[in-house]
């Protein structure tokens, strides 16, 4: 690689990519380091990256924040970034590999000095790592700032962001690819898949599969959704026919589960996420402990004895889980009254308004529900935050399972009491019915309009501002008021909640399914919805999220897989309390639960073996993948033979 | 390294390691060709060995096979083996690390020209991998033998394996080594743990994990026998105590296989294995297919269709296996019809003979049970040969699922119709006390008494031939003795039948665990005459067997977690049908049953979250890898760097 120092420092070619916003009244000599570390040369322990303040702008106030700084940089420095976090591109011979700047000429789209093989978001992806890996050398603290304290090694930027100088920083949105992406995505009328290559193209693998896997999800449902409508039209009350469909249900919902291993590892392979090597993760900017010598580093920095962690998670955040839930069943339980009471004054003067008034504490169970929900998502983010993981992985993985328990509880478990405690199959299924539909809409509401609304009031002040100032050629935003307009956009806090209500919608669907056969139609009606609105919040309200390198969905198969082998249960037990189940034993109930419990675990066993039959990976790549290891070992091997025949030719 | 021809080649300091047979009426061209092919270079494609004929001996006689080659190898080109088979050794650091011969004097135990450095097994082991891949250039047949074909990139060793030229190959045992070896494993009389670090010495990590287990696993059983004990010896009927021993019993199991997991990782990465990469698998040698290209490695091999070897696995080998459950659930049928007989002639008139006759039937089933498992090992090892697997990782895995199935069919299945059907829990206890102690005797004269006896004739055979022909200076056999003695040894078929051996007795134990306590205090007495046997055996009957890198019991985890799943079904299943147990619901049998699947369901719940929550690795060798990846990225980074910075400064 060749050093072109003079174009840098100059920035001729100069173009933004990712925006850093300082505090407004950050010290100059706290901003001079910082921008002098930034371009500094990598041998100097810089990051070699190109750095501009941006312009006041036509429509600055005195309130606006004038520390924005737009990164950006050469297309060389890009090339030896994409080598340093291991990114795979197509090679010449159509398998992915790792790309390498020696043998640069060999990918497939590297054409000239290479300044179209990288797409954007990867560009970002890499200026995003280098800045992150930036760290500090002998400076003992930020210059102007004793108590943000640096040793040699800690990450310049974590620091800067636990410290709150650094307030946000992301990557900037390309009008025209997105104006392009936008109508293919969902403004086209007709019919049509998703582009996923350019979904993961503009916003990186973990947003594409999100998307990839809401497609799938929603074809999966379609069969169910088709048989569902029969029954639930015909109100076939035949249990035989229940029967067969929960069921064809059972083994749908593990086949699917299976099959989308496959249909992820394709596409992690396409995307080449599939077999690169995560970067050794950096501890999380608001991991704080006592400076010790980390046992795998050798490096200096904060240590948190794991003891004392586990002492917070299991007399703290586990105790007040179990608070939750126990305050979720208390709300439960005055729901149940609220219905015994509804049902009373429906009773006492049937009329059209208690016939509606039936349905009303439903819905306020729901929209509870939903509130209950949101309010437990801080208090568990706090907690885990509390709980001081080092690694973002372990912090994930930690807030993961405090909301999936929780929210699941909470959905679902005044449909269990229904079900397994009031043997009331007809509330059962009006209560499903109302809850899915509740919190489909809320969710919706909540999820895009809520914040596309705000955002279009936030914009139109922006353009007027604009054009008090300006004449009206308008239409086309200056950067600089595009950067300032970007920056007051909500941060897409990642795919979590949009996983959670796709986790929590497959429960409706799943559990209770051989009641309430139409979920699956209401849930595939939902997913068609739910592409759109996500797709327009994800191009309209949101600030571009920085693309994120996932190989597959990560904890929640897990997730979708256990509750698959839940539903296995509760619906061999629902089965088995219906009532033309249970004439065929008038005899023996014990001969008819017998035989459930065997049904039962017959179909958890053949889950196993399915899931064991199934390879996660299907042949053609897993071929790939083989010959790209074994070619990797025959390189090795005959590296190895010159070296040694070139060695003893020395010597002789 | 250096290349030293000529001591390679006058063999001064030949130590022969490992030996190979050629049929007795091998053509001399194919000899001499195959000589050439070991000890030519390996920058013309050989294997760069040493070898020698093996003379005639003193007791040799016409039947004698004389076609009998030692094969050795200079230091070098054994350290510069042991960098191709990726062998891990202990660095300077105490950290394993790959070998590598550029920096062989960082490794820990490398002192001067490092000919001590390797074990004497390893060294065996690098020989035949060596001679594993010593591959065919452009000979289209071995000389001589025109049906033996060969095309370039053919293992020749395979080759001869598969035509019968090559009869076999095996490594030599070392006399002195294996004296201090028998002396420490089992002639000492003081109780102590087994040297497991000398068996991985001289019979490889395969070998010394297995006997590792059988440690781990017998002192796993002691808790479970200790309380077995009181139990059996003061009768407690009292089914609460057995509700208790056997929750106890189902917790315990599931803790000590995932314990199991981290220490099998502890020895592995002591013995290096543990992140060892798996060498490229070649092809078995009785792999047979029409000449294609192999899409992995693009070299002409045979190739099989896989839907051909999917036909024959569904369509044969299932029914046949299908067919000998059948048949085993026939000879279940007879044993019951004389346990029956048995019963009547002891009810007509009861006197001590007929009270022993009713031990008959048991002992005779079990014979039988024994007997079936022998003969169906046979044609299951003839199915799954004639399914044509292409690598032994895949045959391997479809024959122990097949002799697992049905051992397990057949070893337990009268025990499930007793417990289950019958509902008679003293002939359940009987019958599996008979089972257990019978099938473990029966055992132990099969596996150690009958070869060790067969062996002794043909050593005493031997050295009263060569007394004949020698004065007595006796005591040590010459090397061509010792080495024709060996051949004739029989060959250690690998630790499979030692693992499915545990796995019965495992099944003994679990399954009916809250009927037969002693159960446990049976299996931990067979298992510790269990390691004498088997370390007498592996001494004193087999050949030496090569040693094999395991990083852990592979399949056999599997199978024993499996085995505790079934064992709780079985025990909640056993408990529920308790007298005792009953008493507690007098009015409601269903509700009963809905208890034991509850607490069944919790046990199995409790089973996987116990799984997820143990990591498989101990902490300190996490951080040992985590360390070890670390400096290999860094290494990386540097050396880029590196790269970089040199280039720039050539350009300028």
């Amino acid at each position: 690689m060749l050093q072109e120092p003079s174009v840098d420092s100059s920035g001729s070619s100069f173009t933004p990519l990712v925006v850093m916003e300082l505090a407004s009244d950050t010290k100059q000599e706290a901003i001079a380091w910082l921008l002098n570390r930034i371009r500094d040369l990598q041998q100097n322990g810089g990051a070699e990256l190109l750095v501009q303040q941006l312009g006041p702008g036509v429509g600055v106030q005195e309130k606006d924040n004038l520390n924005i700084f737009l990164v950006g940089a050469s297309w060389q420095r890009l090339l030896s970034g994409a080598e340093d976090v291991g990114l795979f591109k197509e090679f010449s011979d159509g398998s992915m590999r790792a790309f390498t700047c020696a043998n640069k000429h060999e990918f497939k789209d590297f054409k000239g000095d290479g300044d179209s093989f990288l797409s954007v978001a990867e560009c970002q992806y890499i200026i995003k790592h280098e800045l992150d890996t930036l760290r500090a050398r002998d400076e003992t603290h930020v210059p102007g700032y004793t108590q943000a304290k640096l040793y040699p090694g800690k990450s310049i930027i974590r620091r800067l962001q636990s410290k709150g100088i650094l307030i946000q920083m992301f990557p900037l949105h390309e009008k025209e690819e997105l104006k392009r992406l936008t109508f293919s995505w969902y403004k086209k009328v007709k019919l049509s898949l998703q582009p996923l290559d350019d979904i993961r193209h503009y916003y990186g693998e973990g947003q594409a599969l999100y998307f990839g896997f809401l497609e799938y999800f929603t074809f999966a449902l379609v069969p169910l959704a088709l048989i569902g409508v029969p029954y639930y039209a015909f109100d076939w009350e035949d249990y035989d026919k229940y029967v067969v469909f929960a069921v064809f249900n059972l083994v749908w919902c593990t086949v699917i589960l299976e099959l989308w291993k496959r249909c992820s590892a394709s596409l992690a392979y396409r995307w080449g996420t599939l077999s690169r090597k995560k970067a050794f993760e950096e501890p999380r900017p608001g991991f704080h402990g006592v400076l010790g010598f980390n046992p795998v580093t050798g490096r200096e920095e904060p240590l948190y004895p794991n003891i004392k962690r586990q002492l917070r998670i299991y007399f703290v955040s586990l105790p007040f889980v179990l608070l939750c839930l126990y305050g979720s069943l208390y709300v439960m339980m005055i729901y149940f009254q609220m219905e015994v009471w509804a049902l009373t004054v429906h009773d006492e003067e049937p009329t059209f308004w208690t016939g509606i008034l039936l349905f009303i504490p439903s819905i306020i169970y729901a929209v509870v529900i939903e509130i209950l929900n949101l309010i437990y998502r801080y208090a568990a983010e706090f907690l885990t935050e509390w709980e001081n993981h080092r690694l973002e992985s372990s912090y994930q993985n930690h807030l993961v399972l405090k909301v999936l328990v929780f929210n699941f509880f909470n959905c679902f478990a005044s449909l269990f009491y229904i079900a397994f405690i009031m043997h009331d199959m007809v509330l059962l299924r009006q209560s499903l019915a109302t809850l899915l539909i509740t919190s489909q809409i809320l969710n919706q509401f909540m999820e895009a309009f809520l914040p596309y609304w705000l955002q279009r009031r936030r914009n139109k002040k922006m353009i007027r501002k604009v054009q008090k100032r300006r004449t009206l050629e308008d239409k086309e935003l200056p950067l600089v008021e595009q950067v300032r307009l970007e920056a007051d956009m909500s941060t897409y806090l990642g795919t979590f909640d949009d996983y959670l209500e796709l986790f929590l919608l497959f429960g409706y669907v799943s559990l209770f399914s051989c009641v309430y056969p139409l979920a699956a139609v209401l849930v595939v009606l939902n997913n068609i919805t739910e592409v759109y609105s996500d797709a327009f919040k994800m191009c309209h309200v949101f600030k571009r999220p920085f693309s994120d390198p996932a190989a597959d969905i990560g904890v929640w198969q897990l997730a979708f897989e256990a509750m698959s082998v839940i539903a296995v249960v509760t619906n061999c037990a629902l089965i088995g309390m219906s009532p033309q189940v249970k004439a065929y034993f008038p005899d023996s109930e014990t001969q008819l639960i017998l035989w459930i419990v065997a049904i039962e675990h017959v179909l958890l066993a053949f889950k196993f073996i399915l899931t064991f039959l199934i390879p996660d990976v299907p042949k053609p790549i897993q071929i790939k993948l083989a010959r790209l290891e074994f070619e990797s070992l025959e390189a090795l091997k005959k590296k190895k033979m010159l070296e040694t025949s070139g060695l003893s030719k020395m010597v002789q």
